[in-house]
Order: structure tokens, then C-alpha cells, then sequence
């Protein structure tokens, strides 16, 4: 499962057609505005970064890309945006001890916070009581750190791998346009919006509320918008310059506090980030909630985003690993994903894992090391000892523009062409999670996502796929007689290979299904009575009780019709538990063959043995 | 799967070692004691029965059996013992129109009645709220028929094979064995009984009581629990001899009955059945509850009623389906049995199912239509009308006697033996079904049955085989190196096996292990450099997108490392999706060979070729 990372403007169009010919699209394409913010951009950086003495220190382009983006998702997570930074120091340290990727940044990610902020408002409102909020939002940190760092010590790893891809692209596309209409709050500038995050109930705040919309903050928001989507598409298409798109949020809000203290906005209704506490994160030891009504709905909501957080983090993690060619341990990665959510839960952080866009931004500086978590750490470290007096004046509008920009590099519309293309079911999931985010909730979305994913494997367990083998002419091979057309069958014989290990979940189908076959071919009008039917077992690679149990009842069956069972190639494990149940002696030692190829040759014989002595 | 007829006595022990030899077991044992009793049975039957009209008339056999059956098996559930009986006049009339078995006995069974009564008294007390209990179970058995029927009509009858036949062998034995121990109530004649099922509060309540051990019970009970088990191990080894063991139950009613009147034990603390309204089934469709706060309860114990007494039913109409080479249709039956129970629901009835113990009495009487079903209902019908008073003195110890040696048949040695043979995880799954039931609760049997199930289900999903296959000498076969050691393997050539369809749940882990497998041929001391992975598809029916996503990704290894990614034999959706996703292009389709046999040659001319080169 591979997250992409995608430009969120216009190059991809709905239908995909242009994602096909991706080499063309260079060639094509206009260049984007911004060329002007570029040029600045690149002249401030060559001015102070360019020569950084030591490749390590180019962990600060994320640290300015992670700054902003904290204040916004912690804002998704119903915490104080402090709490945000916080979750970029301690964690990001943490994990550059333990972790095992070179390339993943760490901190607060946008789907992971807003499906703790949805889980945690359903429980408290951040508004009416926001130290309790807070407790659980810690507690709840906590217990994801306990699930993930448990999951890695029993090696239970690919609990994760139960979320299609599919249901993934859709997921995250329906969270991210989710979380870019949460962000009108703060684009339009309104106070009173919805706590719902479905599309119908924000719409309704949103022009419920014109009278609340400040054309002020609507205009630094759209433009600053613009000058970040451009950033992007630049980068996109210039990978060199990907630098400009990992300054432009930092870049964004400097210019916007600056303008917005000039000018006073804030005094003509501008809304700003405010105070925010100065200092290195306080301990949240004793605000851990462990007694009372609240810690069952703490360890729901931490396990919940536990799977989640992995989920993203561990993909991440993989992706780049297979981008630079080297292994990362699953298991030993969710350990570290816990240790430091659990330390986090302890120094007022909420759950952070890997970042998609600082891991980006990170892989395309060419940081070589996991030190470029510590840069950043220290750098957060630097803003929240001196620096979060001058967020002060920072417009709210400023960072829904942000995290927008951040957000539509969720929504894959490449991967659900391609989905689309390979496999229409797994496409039906892909909407299934993106509608259920969109129009329900994020919660409601997930579970239609995981459903689906399971579904899809009751089916594939239950329901194996077996196939009516015929002899490829000239050939001793034999193949399905669907996917080869001109494959001869020898008359009197059924030869069927089952494609699965014969298990409780699918013995009884496979038994029904041999039958089957066995009386199709005896009702097409003219056929010869069938008396042998061989099960091509190569690709049962086991059996169980339940197995074996259906195996000797079509036996017996086929035995009451006189038709001969007969086995090829079972392999090692099947022919053991054959001999240990009996069914081999039962069926005679004789009707195992090597090759389906062998059966059907001495079968024939028989055949035609007894049709000769039927003749004479 | 199949529920195995047993004898409860002695002829297995619980090492099986005796099991192993059956075909000697009939030479070796010594007659079983109660020839006396057979002799007298047998006298009676062929006074009365030996020349009855028709065929159809043997279904009297089985109402002889489902009678003292059904007042037994009321008192698991709780409910007043002519609910068992109208559970046996209605369900079976419904079962005989709509059913597709010929063989399968319906009525109230053990295991069903165990964990209704279990699952409605954690709502409601029977003896404190006994009206509002029996509409409660009358509710659950709504239920039970209306997911019954909407699982036959959606064509979902799969869920029930999610249960593994090691899991239920574990779970009927533990059943078995509470329900036994539930009878020691009626048995020694205890008022002050637990209503827990372990074993532990079982045993408290029977050594706690023995003030309350009433002798002449304990005698009348002993008596006629030997003559039980003694007429079935004597219709085990002589099977004309059923009928023995089908009036054995109704004779020993009668003659305890007698016994009781006569002497008037009654008076002297054995405890008797009392009185049984006369009079056919009355409605209780104003009885069920769809309002108020038992709706869930009622609906949550009908869905797992529901699924029990689907996995019995349908397992025993399968299993003498084989036996007589007919085909049932799981959907249709699963219909029948939902409109059964709906219609039972409504005319004062508990959830029926098939019923073992009367189907083999029905098999071996060689009844061969459902209209044994119509003769038992029209019997049990005369019982309700005319009959019901002759119970009143019938001592409760006989009806646990009839119990006890009803369920032992559910104890299955020699499946539990077999299973150990053939798979130890299996057997595990046995045990921890087994002791669930007996040292918790039947819930927690049928929890811990059911995620072991799931267990192997989700092992066998995320961890498929795969298989590194060499050349077997002297043909073109590639094979499992490891079952066929022999096997040659080309040099700078490494051939995988793919041994399952490749879903999202196990994509990463193929793509890790395919890797790992060219690793550590690689670092065999003095090995070639690996050249070519060749994959074998032949047992990849399928594969989704997280699939090819991680094939691409594999391909983008290998050729960072210069290693020629090819594959073999690729089933028609494969390489369609192949072809689709663009794989197929970024590979080039020169790389998909038919066999893994062409595939190594192209592969070693290319190695000869370039070493030729090297060479010259």
C-alpha cells in the first residue's frame, strides 16, 4: 500500500485521462503562476541555506513546513495549537532513537487528527470543559502508544494489512476533502460553525453564517491559498525546486502575521492565533485518566487511531524505504511508533506518526539520516522556548490555507483511476469509504472502508476459485480450459485443480464444486460416462480436519457412482495428513500421481483396457 | 463437517487408541449388559410394529425418542416442558413442505436449548418472571427464524461454515458435558440447583446439597441410565438393533412413570413432571415483545441461536445427504429453517433444528421421505391432546437419565483423535472450546470457537505459502524443493511458487518474501549472482491492486539491484490486470513465460550467453 503523493490542482483531471500519458504532461502543460513567489523564495533560500555546512541541517525545511501545520491540525484534534508543537518535539526525538526508517518525519498529521478530534468531541465538548478534553486526548494518546508498541512485541503486525489500498485511497480522499471544508471555519472567518464534519451540516454553517464572513480574511486566505497550491505544482513539475513548496508555509504565515500586525486586521475582525504559552512541554503524567467513566472510551478512541496512525506511518515508512532500496522492520517500527506515543502522552502530546508531506519534503532534500527529526525537534524547541509570541498575530486564515494546500495530496485521483482500470470491486470500495467520510463521518467512513476490506476476504476464503483442466496439445501441460479454449479433455476423465489451501471456511464448497463439474460433464448431450475424476492439488498447499473430512465424503460418493478419485501432486503437508487421517489408505496409494499429466495417462488406460475387453 | 454418531460408553477411551482399530472393536468387546432388556424390547416391537402398514409409519420411532426428549430439553431452556413438546408438532409439519432433507428429524436439541436457556436467564429470572421469560424466548425465536430465512434468501449460508469443524467438536463436547452435568439436578433430585453451567459452581451446587440427595431418585435414575446406555451400544454394534435404543427412552418413561405411581414416590420426595396442560399448540403472537427494553436481548440471542442451530441442521442434513448420495441446497434449507422457527414463534414454540440423535433413528429405520417429520408431529399432536396427563407421575431423575445418555453421543472421541493426528492447531482449537465451555460458559465456548476460527482464517489470509522450486531430474516439472529435495536448481536463477491469490492482506508479505528469498540465495557461500527472479503464478487466481502495486514495487527493486523480474504461467485475470495497471508494459511481455520450465531456459541461455561474452 503506497500513499502518492499528488500535485491537488488541475494537472490530474477526474477522468484521468491525462494521468495516463504522464510523460506528456511535462511537455504540455502551462507553466503555473507564482513564478514571481518562486523567484523570491529561491533567492532568500540561496541567501541563507544554500551552503548549510552539514546535509543534516536541511531537517530545518521541515521544521518550517511542520510549524504551520502543527497549529492547524492541532486545531482538527479540538487541542490547544501549544500542544501541536509539542507533539513535534518530543516524538520526532523519540523516534529518531527507536525508529527504523531514515526518511519518515514525524509529528501530528491531519487524519489522525481529525478522527481523534471527531472521537474525542463525541465524548467531550473542547469548548465546555476543555482541561478534561485535554486529559482524555492525553489518556487517549496513551493507550495508542500501549496498542501500537503491543502489536509490535506479539508481532501482530499485519493486523494492519486489513485495510485494502483501495478502501485507503478512498478513505483518505473523503478525510481530506473533510478536513479542507473544516478549514472554511477558518477561511470565512465564521465562530459558530458545526462540530459535524459531513458535508451537508458544514454547508448549512457555512451559508448559514454569511453574515459572519470577513472579506479580509477571506482575501489573505485565497491568496495565500494560491501562492501554496502554485508552490506545489512547481515543485511537482520541477523536482529541484521542491524547496520553494517546503518554505511557502512558513514563508505564508510570516508574510500574513506581518501584514495582519501592520494593518491591525485583527482589530476589524480578522481572527488570530492568540497567546500561546512559551516553553518546553510541560508533564501530562498526572492528567492520564485511568479511574472513572472516561478511560473505556479513551482506550476505544486510542486504538482506533492507533490503526490508523500505523497505518499511514508504517506505508510511509515502506514507501521510501523502497524508494532508496532498504528494509524496514515492520514490528519493530510499530514499537517505536508506541514508545514515543506513550512517552508523548506523558509531555503533552497527542498521537503523532509519520508525515507524508515533511517525509516528502525530507526524501526530495536528500536527508540521508533520521537526524533530520532531530533538527526539527530542536528547531520546535527553538520556536517554543522564543519564538511563540511572534504567532501572536498569525490569522487563522492563514493556516486553513495551509493545511487545504497540505490536505489535497491526500486525494489520490491516480491511484482510483488505476484502481478503477485494474479491478471495478475494488473501485466500489475506494467510493464506498470516500462517500461514507463525506457525507457520514469519518468513524462511519472507516467502518465502511474495513467492511468492505473483510468482506472481500470472506469471499476469497469461502469461495476459491477452481479450475477444469485440459492437456495443451503438443504438451504434457495442463491448463484451465476457460483461459486455454484449444485444450483437449480425454473422454471419461474430469481433471480439476482447486486454487486454495482446503480449509473448514471453503471444504464444503470445494467438495459441492467437484461434483459439479463431474455432473455438468455427464449431462452435455454424447458425452462418455465420466469414471475418473482427478483433483489437481499443486496449489493446496494444506489441508485442515474439515478438509480431509469433505475429501473422504466426495470419495465415498463418487465411490457409490463408481467413479475413481484420484489426487496430483499434493504436497508435503496435504500427503501426510492424506496418510494420518486414513484417506489414503482408504483410496489407495495407486490414485496419487506426480502430474495431472500421469493421471490422465494411466486413467486412459484403464479406459481404454476395459473398452477393449468390453468390445471383444 | 460432521457430527458423528458415538456411543457414550466405554468402547473408545479418551487415549482413542481403540478408535484406531474399529474394524476389531466388533470382533474384541464383550457384549454390553441389558440383554435382558433387549430381549423384552424386542418382543414388544415385533408384537406390535413388525408388520406396520406402511413405511411411514416408523416415524412413530422417532416421536418414541423426541417425546421424553422434548421435556427434557425444555427445562435446559428454561421454559415449561409442553413448550417442548409443541416445539416438536409445529416446527416439523412447517419442515416436511418446505425442507429438502429426507432424513433430518426436527425438534427441540440439546446444545440449542443449553444456550438459549443460558443466554435468556442473564435476562430474565424463570422462576421470578416466568410469563415474561417465555415471551422472551418466543421473541428470540422470531429472531432466530428471521435471520434464519433472510441469510437463506441473501444466499449468505457461507457464515456458517466460519465455525471449524476442530471448533465444534470442541464446543458439542463441552456442551455435552455442561448439559450432563446439568441433569445431576433432576438426577439427585437437588430444588437448590445453580443456574451458572461451569463445572466449579455445578459441582458446589451438588456437594452442597447432599442433604437434598433423595436415594430412591438416585436408584430409578442409575437404573434406567444403564439401560439406556446399554441398548445403544448394543444398537452401535448391531445396527438391526436400533430400534432398541429408539424406545429404550419412551419404554424407561413408562416404566419409571409406573413405578413412581404404584408405589406413590411421589409422596416420598422424588420429584415428578406435574401437571401438562392438554390441548394443542395455543398462539403467541401477541406474546412477542417489539417494544420495550428486551427487543435487543431478544434480537442478540435470536442471531446466535440462530447461527447454532443452523450449523447443526444443515450439518446433519448434509451428513445423511452423503450418505444416501442426494444434494441439499444450504440456501433453501436455511429458508426453511427461518420460516420453521418464525411460524414456531407464533404458535408457542422454541427454536427447533435437526436433530441428531432422531435423524440416525430415522437413517436406520430407513425412513426415506419427510413424511417421518408429518408421523412424529401427528404423534406427538395425539400426545397433546389425549396423553399429556399420563406424565404427571413421571420422575424428573428419568427424563436426565434419558438426557445424559441422549448428549453423551455428542462426545466425539474419535473425531477429537483424528483431529489430533491430523493437524495439532486443530486440537487446540478443540481444547479451547472444550474447557471454554466447561470451566466458563457456553457463550465463552462459542466466543473462543469462534475466534480460533478466525484466527486460522486471518493466518492462512495474511501468511500464504510460497515455495522455492527446483527442476525434478529428467523432466520439465518444477517442484517444492522442499518436499522433493532432489530437485536441481539453475544457477543465477531463483523460482518462487506464489500459493494463493494476491490480496491486499498478503501483498506486502509476498513482495517481502520473494525478496528474502533471493537474499538469502545470495548469500550462500559460493553461490552465482542471482540474475533472475522467476515467479510461478499457476496458483494466483487473482490478484487486486494493493497486488499489483506491490509487484510494481518489487519489479523497481530488482532493477535497482539488476536483477530480471519474470513470471510464469499467469492465470486470464491476472494478466489482464497485469496488462490494465501497465505492469505487464514496464516489464515487457517477453518476461511472461507459460511454463517455469521455459522460462529458466530463456533465462539460462541469457546467463550462458552473457558469461560467453565475459568469457570471450
Amino acid at each position: 500500500m503506497a500513499l502518492h503523493d499528488r500535485e491537488g490542482g488541475g494537472t490530474a483531471a477526474p477522468n484521468g485521462q491525462l494521468v495516463e500519458e504522464v510523460p506528456l504532461v511535462h511537455k504540455v502543460l502551462v507553466p503555473p503562476p507564482g513564478g514571481i513567489f518562486k523567484e523570491v523564495g529561491q533567492g532568500i533560500w540561496e541567501t541563507f541555506f544554500y551552503d548549510a555546512p552539514v546535509d543534516r541541517f536541511r531537517g530545518i525545511t521541515i521544521a518550517s513546513l511542520a510549524i504551520p501545520q502543527d497549529l492547524g491540525y492541532s486545531k482538527l484534534a479540538g487541542v490547544p495549537p501549544v500542544n501541536g508543537l509539542y507533539s513535534s518535539f518530543v516524538p520526532p526525538l523519540i523516534y529518531s532513537v527507536l525508529g527504523s526508517s531514515r526518511d519518515i518525519a514525524i509529528g501530528p498529521v491531519a487524519v489522525v487528527s481529525l478522527l481523534m478530534g471527531t472521537l474525542l468531541k463525541q465524548e467531550i465538548s473542547p469548548t465546555e470543559q476543555p482541561a478534561l478534553y485535554l486529559q482524555l486526548a492525553f489518556t487517549a494518546t496513551f493507550f495508542a502508544g500501549i496498542f501500537q508498541t503491543g502489536l509490535g512485541i506479539l508481532r501482530l503486525g499485519f493486523v494492519i494489512q486489513f485495510l485494502s489500498h483501495a478502501a485507503i485511497v478512498g478513505f483518505m480522499a473523503g478525510a481530506a476533502v473533510t478536513i479542507a471544508l473544516q478549514q472554511l471555519k477558518g477561511l470565512l472567518n465564521i465562530t459558530n460553525f458545526t462540530t459535524d464534519t459531513d458535508f451537508v451540516s458544514v454547508m448549512k454553517s457555512v451559508f448559514g453564517h454569511i453574515d459572519e464572513w470577513n472579506w479580509r480574511s477571506i482575501v489573505i486566505g485565497l491568496a495565500f491559498l494560491s501562492f501554496l497550491v502554485a508552490a506545489k505544482v512547481l515543485a511537482k513539475k520541477k523536482p529541484k525546486l521542491f524547496w520553494v513548496s517546503a518554505i511557502a508555509p512558513l514563508t505564508s504565515v510570516i508574510l500574513a502575521t506581518v501584514f495582519v500586525f501592520v494593518f491591525r486586521a485583527d482589530k476589524r475582525g480578522v481572527k488570530v492565533v492568540g497567546h500561546i504559552k512559551q516553553g518546553v512541554n510541560p508533564s501530562s503524567a498526572d492528567q492520564l485518566l485511568f479511574t472513572g467513566k472516561y478511560v473505556g472510551a479513551a482506550a476505544k478512541i486510542g486504538l482506533v487511531t492507533s490503526l490508523i496512525a500505523l497505518t499511514e506511518g508504517v506505508a510511509i515508512g515502506r514507501t521510501f524505504a523502497a524508494l532508496r532500496d532498504y528494509h524496514i522492520d515492520g514490528n519493530k517500527e510499530m514499537i517505536a511508533f508506541g514508545i514515543m506515543n506513550i512517552c508523548g502522552s506523558l509531555t503533552s502530546c497527542y498521537c503523532a506518526t509519520g508525515s507524508f508531506s515533511r517525509s516528502a519534503v525530507n526524501y526530495q532534500a536528500g536527508v540521508k539520516t533520521a537526524m533530520a527529526n532531530v533538527v526539527m525537534a530542536i528547531t520546535v524547541l527553538i520556536t517554543l522556548l522564543f519564538l511563540t509570541p511572534l504567532f501572536k498575530y498569525t490569522p487563522n486564515t492563514i493556516l486553513s490555507a495551509i493545511i487545504i494546500s497540505a490536505v489535497l495530496s491526500l486525494i489520490d485521483f491516480k491511484a482510483a483511476w488505476i484502481i478503477w482500470k485494474i479491478d471495478k470491486f475494488d473501485f466500489l470500495a475506494t467510493l464506498g469509504a470516500f462517500f461514507g467520510v463525506f457525507f457520514v463521518s469519518v468513524e462511519i467512513g472507516l467502518l465502511i472502508a474495513v467492511c468492505i476490506s473483510f468482506v472481500k476476504i470472506l469471499f476469497n476464503v469461502t469461495r476459491p476459485h477452481t479450475a477444469l483442466l485440459g492437456n495443451i496439445p503438443g504438451t504434457n501441460v495442463y491448463r484451465n480450459l476457460q483461459q486455454y479454449p484449444k485444450a483437449t479433455v480425454a473422454p471419461g476423465i474430469v481433471a480439476v485443480r482447486v486454487d486454495a489451501a482446503i480449509y473448514f471456511s471453503n471444504s464444503q464448497y470445494i467438495h459441492d464444486k467437484a461434483l459439479r463439474y463431474v455432473e455438468d460433464e455427464m449431462a452435455k448431450p454424447g458425452s462418455t460416462p465420466i469414471q475418473y475424476l482427478i483433483i489437481d492439488l499443486t496449489p493446496v498447499t494444506n489441508i485442515d480436519t474439515s478438509g480431509i473430512i469433505a475429501m473422504e465424503e466426495l470419495q465415498r460418493i463418487l465411490k457409490k457412482r463408481k467413479i475413481q478419485l484420484a489426487f496430483a501432486n499434493p504436497g508435503s503437508q496435504v500427503i501426510q495428513k492424506f496418510d494420518s487421517s486414513g484417506l489414503l489408505e482408504e483410496l489407495g496409494s495407486e490414485w496419487i500421481f506426480f502430474t495431472v499429466g500421469e493421471a490422465v495417462q494411466v486413467c486412459s488406460m484403464f479406459l481404454n483396457k476395459a473398452a477393449g475387453e468390453g468390445s471383444v
